[in-house]
C-alpha cells in the first residue's frame, strides 16, 4: 500500500513559524514520524511540499494511478483554492485533509474549507499527530474497501 | 486515565438510520469497539447518549472534575447549540469533536460547527473509526501535557 | 392504517395562548377532532406533545417501523431544529408538516422551515383544520403508494 | 358559494412536463377532479390558466366582488411576483396558495414565497390532491366566517 | 409638447383597492386631472395602463421618437423589472417615476427601485397629486433643455 | 400657513460644488426662488442650513408646534442619520424629503434613505425645482387635511 | 406580589464555570440574595433552573395565571430559542431578561437576542446584581400598572 | 433538423436602442443572417420575439415535440425569470443561451442568470455573431448525440 | 462619589415626543429623580444633554479624570456612532448604557449597539426608571472595585 | 493573424479526469482540433497550459504586442484569480473566456467569473467545441475591427 | 504652498487615550512636528481639530480656494461619514487620509473607509509619523502636477 | 539595516500596463529610485518580483532572520491570498504594504486586504512614491524600536 502526503504553503517554515500555534518540530521531523508509523503499518509513504498552489495541483494529478490514497494539509489554500479541490476530485483518490491547528478556533476566514468537501474526512488540532491519525484513518478506509 | 464519550440526537438510531451514510453498526457496537480500544490503551471509558440538548449540557457539566477528557459527537446540535458550546468551555476539559460522516460534503448548513471552536480538534468522515482516532488523539494529547 | 401526530413546544397552551392567532380550542379538543376524522377514514391515530426538542426526536425515532406516517407541528422548532429534521429523515416515514397559523404572514424568522424539506408536504393557516387536511392528504398519499 | 382557481405559468404543460415531479395528469383532468369535488360541496368552481403574470393580475382584479374566494397556484411567479401579491391583497378575497410539489424540498430560490404572506394559508406537496385539500380548507374557512 | 403617462399593474383597481393607502379616485379620474393640468400647460397627454410587464415594455419602446417625455408608475414592477428599466433606457426619453404612496414607508422589498436609476427623478407619497407634480417637474425639465 | 425648509451638510457649497451634478445656483438663490413661490401660494417660508447633524435635529425639534410642515434635504445624512429620522418622527409634522440629484442613479450607498420612511413623500432629481415641487405637494397635502 | 426567576443552561455551574467572567458565587447563593431582596420588597420569589430548553418552555407556560411577572436568564438559549420566545409571549406575563455578563462585549453570535423582543426590558453586565436590578425594575413596573 | 430562436424583451428595438452596446442591425436583419447560416447547415430556423415573459414561456412550451433545439436570448428576463427557466426545463429540449453584449462586464445584477443553469451552454459578447456561434454549437451538439 | 449622566439626540423633547413610547415626563424631571436618588446614595450627579454627536464625544473626553463613572443614553447615536464608542473607550471610565424603551422590540436597525460593547452593561425598557437602575448598578460596581 | 490559447489548472488531466463531465479527449487532441480549424481560417495558433496561476499571468503578460488575441480557459482560477483578471486587462488584448462544461449548471461557487468582465465574451458548455466557437468568434471580432 | 491638516473626533485626547495604541504624544506635539517638517519643505501648515462631524465638513468647505491640499485623519468618522466624503469631493482639493494605527488590524468595522475613495491615497499605522509621510507624499504630488 | 522589497503579479508589466493608472515608469526604474533613497538612509535594499503567489510566500519565508523588514506590494494577491498573509505573520518581520494606486477608489473587490492586517501599516495612491514613503516609514519604525 502506498500513500502520498502533500503539504501546502508555509509548512516548510514549521518549527520556526509561530511555534506556540504549530509546535517546535520541523516538517522533516514530522514527516519522518509519519514514515516510521507507515513502516509499522506496511505502508510506503512519499511526501511533498510546495508553497505553489499549481505545483500542488500538478503533484496531485501525477498521483493518479500511482498511489492508493492522499493525505493533504492544504494550509492557507484550504480556504481559497478551487484548483486543489478540482485536482483532488479529478484524481479520484481517497484523500484525508489534515491541519496541525484547530482552524475552527482561529480567524473566521479559516472556518471554511473548499477542499474538505471532496475528501473522505478531516482531522485537525492534534499538531504533528494529526498526520499519524490521518494515516491510520486512511489505512483503515483502504483496507475496508 | 478516564475519557467520557458523549453522543447526541438520533445516534441511538445508528444501524437503522440511513445505513449508506452512517454505516450498519448500532451505537452500542461502536461504543464497544471504542471501549475495547480504550482497554488496550489503559483508558477507562464511560459513554452517554441523549437526544436532549439540555441533558448533554448537564452531562458535560457533571464531567467537570470527574474525568480527564471528552469525546463528543454533537450530531445535529453541532450546527445549532450555543448551550453545548458553553458547557464544553465551562467544563474546562480537553474535548475532541467527532462525526461519522464528512459534514463538509453534505448540506451547507452542516458546514459550520458552533462547538468545534472550543474543542482541541475535530475528526470526521471515518464512520465508527472516527471515535477510535479521536480516542488515540485525545490520549496522545493528555499524555503530552 | 396508523398515523402518529406529533406536537411541538407551547402547543399544550392552545386555547389559552394568543387565541386571536391560534384559536380557542385546547390541544386535546383539536386532537379529538382529528381522531374522530381518523375513525371515519379507518385510521388509528396516536398523538404526542412535548416542549422538549429531544423528546420529539426520540418519539419520531420510536415511530420507525411502528406506524405508516407522521403528521408534525414542530411549532417554534420548525425554524431552529436540525435534530428534528434528521429524525424525520432517519425514520424514513412519510411526514406532513402542519401549522395552525400562516407562518409566511408573521415575523421573517418564521418564513423558513428546516423540517419541511424532508416532509412530503406542508399545510398551514387553517387553524385546527390544518390537521384534518393533513390527515386526508397523508391518507391519500399512503393509499396511492 | 363560488371559488375561482387560478393557475400560473407552465401549468398548461402538466402531464407532459417532468411527470416524475408533477404527475401524469393534465391540468384539465386535475381541474375536473376539483370541479367534481366542488359539486359535492355545493361550490361552483371557475378555473383560469395563464402563463402571463399580468393576465393573472388582471383576472384576480376581476374576481373582486364576483366570487367568494381564490385558490392560486402561482407556480414560478410565487418566487418573483410582487404584482400578483398586490393583486391578491387588493382583491380582499380569502386566498389559498397551492403547489403540486413540495417547493421546500427543491432549489433554494423556491423556498420563498412573495404571495403566501397575503393568503390565508398554503398547501403543498400532494400533487393534484393539493387542490382538493385547498378547496376543502377554503370552504371550511368561508363557512366558519 | 407631448408627454405619455404609463401605469403599471393593479392600477386599474384604483378607487376599489385599499382606499386608505391609494385614495378613493379611480385611475380614469386621476388621469383626467392630469390631462386637465396638461391643457393648462399646453401639453398633450396620452395615458396607458397595463397589468402586463411586456406590454409596458412594448409601449415604452413605441414612444421612442413619438413623444417628449414619460411619466411612469411601474407599481409592483418597480421592484422586480429589469425589462422596464431596459425599455426606459433604450427609449432615450426623459422619464419621471411616480408613486401614489410613499414606498419607503412600506414593506422593505418596496424600498428598492430597479427603474428609478434610469429616470431623471422620482416623486412619491402625494397620492394622485404625485402625477401633477411629475408633470410640472418634467415640463420644467423639458423647457430648460 | 408656514413651512420650514431645512438643508443639510455641504449644501452651503451649492453653486461651487460639482456644478454638473448640483447646478450653478447658490443655496441662497434657490431658497429665494422657493420663498417667492411661497408668497404666490400665501405661505410663509423659513429656511435653515447646517452642516451639523445635531443642529438639524435641534432645529426640527424647535419646529414642533411652531409651523405647519417641513421640507428637508438631509443630503449626506439621508443615508446615515437615525437621529434626524427620530427628530422628524418626534416633531409629528408632515415632512417632504427632497434631493437636487437623483440619488438612485448614483453610488449604491445613496440608494437607501433612513429619513424617507417617516416623511409623507420624497421628490428627487429636479435640481432646484425639487424644492418648488415639494412646496406645492406639501401645500396641497396641508390644504386637503 | 409574586415573581418567578428562570435560569437557563449551564447556570447550575456558576461559581465553578469561568469565574473571571461569571463571578465566584454559585447559583443558589445568587438566588438567595435575590430572595432576600424580594422579602424587603414584600415579593415572593420562586426560582427555577434547567439546562433543557423545553423544560424552560414548560415552566413558563405553567406560570401563566400563577404569578405576577418573570425574570429570565435564558443564557445560551437567548441566541437560539424561538420556543422560549413563544413561551414568554404566550404567557402574557411581564418579563425582564437578565445576563450576568455584558453579552454585547463577547462573541458576535451573542449580540442578538431572540427573547428580548417579547420582554419589557433587558439588564446585563452587573453579575449577580443584574438579578437585583431586574427585580427592582419589574417590581416598579408592576406597581405602576 | 429544426431550431427555434427566441428573443426576449426590448430586442425589437435593436438597431435603435443604444447602438454602441447592441450594434446597428435590427433584429430582423440579425435573424436573416442566422437563417442564411442555417440554410448552409441544412437547418430550418423559426424565430420568435416577445416583450412578454408569459408569451415566451408559452412559445417554449409549444416547441415541445415540434423542434430539435432552442436558442434563447432572454434579455432582461435572464436575471429575473423563474418561469422561463421552468419552461426550458419542462420542454426537455437542448437550449443555448445567447447575449449580444458581455453581461459580465455590465451592472452587477446582470452577472447572474436564472436560465443558464438549465441550458447546455451560454455564448455572450459577440453581438449578432453570438447567434451564429450558438447555431453552430447547437448543431454540433445535436449531431453528436 | 461622582457620576455623569449623558443624554443624546432628541431627548430634550421628552414629554412632548411620542409619549406612548417615551413617557410623559420631561428630561429635566427625569434627571431630578435621578439626582434625588443619587443624594440618597451619597453620589453627586452631573447631567448633560446634546443633540450633537461631537459634543457628546467632547463631554465624555472632558470627564476623564474628573468623575467616577458614566451613565449614557446615546439614543439614536447608539446605532451609528463609532465616535461615541471611541470616546467611552478612551475615557477609561466605567459606563452604563441606558434606554427608556426596549430597543430590541422596535425597528431592526435599533437591535444593534455600537456603544454597548465598551460599556460594563446595558439597561433598557424601564422608562425613566432605567436611569435609577443604572445608577444603582453603577454605584454597586464602583463600590465593589 | 495569431491567437494564443491559454489553459489553466487540471486541464492537463483532460481525458482522464471525470470524463462524463469533461469528455474523453486529452488536451493535446483538443488543441490539435483547434489548430487544424485555425489553419482553415489562416490563423496561427500557439497553445499553453499551466497549473500555476502566476505562470498564466506571466504568459499573458508576454503575449502583449506579440499576438492578436487570446482564448483562455482559466478553469478553477475563473472563480478566484484577480491576478489573471489584471493580466488580461493589462495585456490590452481581445480575449474570449471558454469553459468545457456549463459552469452555471454546477456548484454555486462556479457561477461567478472574476475574469469574464475583462473579456469580450464567454462561451461555455460545448466541450472541446467551445474552443472552436471561441476561435471563430474571436476571428470574426478581429476581422471586423 | 499651503496644506491644511484636519483631525477628527477624540484626537484631542491623544497622549491620554489608550497610549499603547495611539502613542504618548499629545495632538499639539504631533502637529508641531508636522509644522516643523513643513517649514523644511517650505509648506505653510494650518491645523484644525473638531469632534463634530459638521464642523469638519464646514472647515473642508471653507478650504476650497484657500489652500493647495488637505491631510485628514477622520478617526471614527472614517467608517460612518458620507458627509465628510461629500465635503472632500466638493472641495476638489487633493487630500490624503491618515491614521495613527493600522485600522485593518483592528475591529472589522474599522476595515472600511467611506472617505478614502475620494482621496488620492491613504497612509496608516506609523503613529505620529503617518502625518509626516502624508505631508511628504502630498507635497510630492502637488509638485508633480 | 536591510530591507527587502517584494512585488507581486503583473508588476513586471509596469510602464506598459494601463499607464494612466500605474504610471509610465517600469518596475526596474522604480526600484532604482528606492534603492537610491535607501543609500541616502544607509539602508541596503534587496528587491524581488514574482507573478507566482507561492514564490512570494517562499521568498518571505527565506527573509526570516536575514533582513530587518519588508515592504510588499502584493498587487492582485492583496485581495485573495491567505498564504501571503500567513507568510508575513510567520516571518515575524515588520512589513509595510504599498500600492501604486488608491485601491479604495477602484472596484469594490479591491477595497479589502487580506494582508494588511498582519502588516504594521499601509501606504497607497502615491504611484512610485508610495515605495519611498514606505521605506521612510519602515526605517523610522525600525529606528524607534
Amino acid at each position: 500500500m502506498k500513500i502520498n502526503i502533500i503539504n501546502g504553503p508555509n509548512l516548510a517554515l514549521l518549527g520556526k513559524r509561530e511555534p506556540e500555534v504549530y509546535g517546535k518540530n520541523g516538517l522533516k521531523e514530522i514527516m519522518n514520524l509519519v514514515i516510521a508509523r507507515g513502516k509499522e503499518l506496511d505502508i510506503e509513504i512519499e511526501t511533498f511540499q510546495s508553497d505553489i498552489e499549481g505545483e500542488l495541483v500538478q503533484y496531485i494529478g501525477n498521483c493518479m494511478g500511482n498511489t492508493d490514497g492522499l493525505i493533504i494539509n492544504p494550509a492557507a489554500y484550504t480556504h481559497t483554492s478551487v484548483a486543489i479541490r478540482d485536482a483532488i476530485k479529478a484524481s479520484d483518490l481517497p484523500c484525508v485533509e489534515v491541519h496541525l491547528s484547530n482552524t475552527m478556533a482561529r480567524e473566521e476566514f479559516r472556518h471554511t474549507s473548499l477542499t474538505a468537501g471532496v475528501c473522505i474526512g478531516q482531522i485537525m488540532g492534534f499538531g504533528a499527530y494529526s498526520y499519524i491519525l490521518a494515516l491510520e484513518g486512511l489505512a483503515k478506509q483502504l483496507t475496508n474497501n
